[in-house]
């Protein structure tokens, strides 16, 4: 780094979140990735799966990039690897946990044999081409959770990953203050820091302060107790399993991905069971209501979950019956508060009672609130405050905070995805901008240019389709027969037959008055488009999208 | 009321929510109506504009149907009442300004003449058909908000409408808590009441609460200052004008809804406003952006509503600039929270500060929390409880909360719409169940049965669609010519052409094994949709609707 001389950070991503999925930070020739996550689509998005960042500027600059770094095993953070992998093969750092997730998935897309995957330790120092790289602890909703520090000649680079101050976790893990602490006094440059809940006041509770709370409800549940939480949520199982055990409950896990991480996070020595405690559900169904825990997936009302199965008594294996607790040991991720709470309702309808976040202390979330960040700030004191990991109000509520606690309002940054931030000793300034797209992944595989379709599906979804099949002869401009006509998402459907003969008039009169002497078949089906549609509008009131479909019969 | 045997009370209405948009009371063979509300839709629901009660049993009764009541002025308690007056025209009884609302409703529809409209005092007593019943003052998030006694020989049947207890509303008109006593001494019957809010602790803080930090804001606020508020929130509008005068800011109104109810309040004596507070907005753009105020709607991310069209900048006379400071005097309706989060993005990003619930005191909601549903349940003393105006965990919460203060478990009733209870003096039961529809409300117009076209249009609107059209002779059986092929959102548009010769060849391979002496045309269209869907899978991984228009060319 002898000749070192500049520094970028970009954020890639899509959809509002910034940073989240992707942060770029280059020193000089050299990138490294931090995370490669995947976003959920709005209800706009119909079709779209999940949505992955732009990376054409990484794969432009292949022969740059060393490795990509995650800080978390979340979807958000790691999700996208198999598909960022695909097309940039570079070595992969994760902590321990992280490493076994991201190898799970990369075998089901039948990619591990070709990748290099890292495990790394906290704290160990890691050389990466021209980077000095350590991880750090943080706590969140996951075990083995990190921030990452890049050393320049400036200072340090602190990512903090996703992170809360956990002072009394279930893992005993808590954030690395000692760290931290010696970053700030060797000389932060810039720390980057998750703002998800940076417009939430006070302190995040510690994920031990629901433990009493959750072990009351279940000495409290007459019958069978159902808890439903994140499937990588291995704090919260723990809680789980000490309180069955305490109360002589055995637990059954319904659902494979809850299954599979458990089973991980046990052999891995992430959990401790007490012998016997886990029985499978076909024992559990064996055993008086009163002696069971079923473990299940599905707080965020996810239709082909176990537990909106179960609350549509459509599970093969568990029906809700009155007697039933249900412990929904989460809260609804932004936009799927309405599924939440249908789910909710049609456990209530089948007899269950029901404790949430909404009337009950049974969820803690993984994020740092105002208190916290102000904490960390006067902690790491960095000369630059980036605020990542949020939509663009929080991010702005962050550098809000980080004024108020004395960090310069010039060396504080709002980016968008896609910004690039030039940084030395002195200053930090966004100096250009790389267009992204939002790249949508629809049936397993990218889905480019998706606006013009996706306009069409909301403009069908709204007011169905009606499709006009139409023979034409050319001398004279005929019909050479009836016109065919199908509806689809259509609510008129009784009209049918009644609209298929209006059709035929309208068309008969369009060609009939027809007085182009050269035939332009693009105009002819503009027209009858046109006369169709108003027809259709004036029968039924109704605007269905019309397509049709021209035959020429010569 | 000599042979009075018998009372029922029903829950019309759609969706989740529980007689919010419409109750039926019946005494012996008369029935009153409470309410005629609409219910938006869920985003399942594309092209549904809003959602009505099915008022198929009323219908039936028609002559039996007495009069609608009315308790306030919102959409969810008044929106329906042009579809319902067009089926059943019977007085409609409202207090003053929920009258002028639906009369301003039904001439717009062109249904005023022929309606028969009654203003009611409150505390008058007032005899309709068989029934004897008093309206009464409630607080609530609009003036003129009433609570309905209906007298019976077994006790008063009280329905509390939407309400919250406000001891210092502003507008002065506090809960009238002099009748609920009288009530009391005289015997209620049951209590049919409000459940909103029954899944929340404590006391709902009353508006004047909020007129302090709105004055604050809008006295630190360096330049102009828009307030976003509900256009039937009148309170508000009161101490935004109010916060105006002590601050020499004039205000300007920005909208149709809202300038037409701001007039109508004011000239009505619902609004106090200092002489030459309110100007155009023509005017306001004259003066110094600290001295005006801008009132607007589009709190929910309306994509058409004043507040979202400036935050996409879009506005055609108000433009975001830095130095603004937005107030969204409101919080999100369930569902409407990730739109409600854009607008605030987009506000942040074009340069304004702003201010909602989510980091300030600028709202207060206008239903009963927890405390003020025990502080109701014990001053009316009612026999029986029943829950309304809530989905159904909220009426579970509701009923938990009763029994809590001493209400027996079986008086306590949980219903679904369609129910129907039967009370008399000793008991009250669900004796039967109204088959109801969902009655969709899409273009004006109903839409029945619509199960069946909104799977289409989720189908299609998730995948796309592909429409194949064929021109087939019969002997032997084989395209006439070439196959037509169009795609509606549907992503590989790219490769039409290629998937045009394969459509050709999968059909014409179809055609060619058909084996069958009698054509079967039914049957061929099925072939040739499996084939052409297979071969789309085949090529593109993906499945869109496959719809095959066939022609025979004889």
């Amino acid at each position: 780094m002898s000749n070192f001389s500049k520094i970028k950070i970009i954020p890639l991503g899509g959809l509002g979140e910034i940073g989240r999925n992707m942060m770029v930070i280059e020193l000089d020739e050299e990138i490294i990735v931090i995370d490669a996550g995947i976003l959920f689509p709005s209800s706009d998005m119909p079709g779209v799966d999940f949505i992955i960042a732009d990376i054409n500027y990484l794969i432009k600059n292949q022969d740059r990039v060393q490795a990509i770094l995650l800080t978390h095993g979340h979807e958000d953070h790691i999700g996208a690897l198999p598909y960022v992998l695909s097309e940039l093969n570079v070595p992969v750092y994760a902590s321990r946990l992280t490493h076994s997730l991201i190898t799970m998935k990369l075998r089901e897309h039948g990619l591990l044999q070709q990748s290099n995957l890292q495990v790394i330790q906290p704290n160990e120092l890691l050389k990466i081409g021209g980077f000095d790289i350590e991880f750090f602890r943080v706590c969140h909703s996951i075990p083995d959770s990190m921030g990452i520090a890049i050393h320049t000649p400036y200072g340090a680079i602190v990512h903090t990953g996703d992170f809360k101050i956990d002072h009394t976790p279930i893992d005993k893990h808590k954030m690395d203050f000692a760290t931290l602490s010696r970053l700030a006094a060797e000389g932060v440059l810039v720390l980057l820091a998750d703002s998800t809940y940076a417009e939430v006041d006070g302190y995040t509770p510690s994920e031990s302060t629901i433990q009493s709370p959750i072990d009351l409800k279940i000495s409290q549940a007459p019958g069978r107790i159902i808890v439903a939480t994140f499937a990588s949520l291995i704090s919260r199982m723990q809680i789980v399993l000490d309180s069955a055990h305490r109360h002589d409950r055995k637990v059954a896990v319904v659902g494979r991905s809850m299954s599979n991480n458990l089973k991980m996070a046990i052999k891995m020595g992430y959990l401790n069971v007490e012998p016997n405690i886990l029985i499978s559900l076909k024992e559990a169904k064996k055993l008086p209501d009163s002696k069971t825990i079923l473990l299940a997936t599905g707080t965020q009302g996810e239709p082909t979950s176990a537990l909106v199965r179960m609350s549509r008594n459509e599970h093969k294996d568990v029906k809700i019956v009155s007697g039933d607790t249900v412990i929904l040991s989460s809260s609804p991720i932004p936009g799927n508060e309405s599924l939440v709470a249908k789910t909710i309702d049609d456990l209530y309808r089948l007899g269950a009672k029901v404790f949430s976040s909404r009337n009950a202390e049974v969820h803690v979330h993984g994020h740092a609130s105002r208190e916290e960040l102000k904490l960390l700030l006067n902690v790491v004191q960095p000369k630059f405050y980036i605020p990542i990991h949020g939509e663009y109000r929080h991010l702005v509520a962050n550098t809000e905070l980080a004024q108020s606690v004395g960090i310069e309002p010039q060396n504080t940054l709002v980016l968008e995805n896609g910004y690039v931030v030039e940084i030395d000793a002195k200053q930090a300034n966004i100096t250009s901008y790389i267009p992204l797209e939002q790249i949508f992944i629809s049936g397993q595989k990218p889905w480019h240019n998706s606006d013009f379709q996706l306009n069409q599906r909301s403009r069908i979804s709204k007011s169905g389709i009606v499709v006009v099949g139409l023979n034409i002869k050319e001398k004279p401009l005929a019909l050479s027969n009836e016109p065919t006509i199908i509806s689809y998402g259509f609510p008129e459907l009784n009209k049918i037959e009644a609209l298929s003969e209006k059709t035929s008039q309208v068309v008969h009169f369009t060609l009939e008055n027809n007085s182009d002497s050269v035939i332009d078949w693009y105009k002819i089906r503009e027209n009858i488009t046109t006369v169709v549609a108003d027809m259709l509008y004036k029968e039924t009131k109704r605007r269905p999208v019309v397509l049709i479909l021209v035959q020429s019969a010569g």
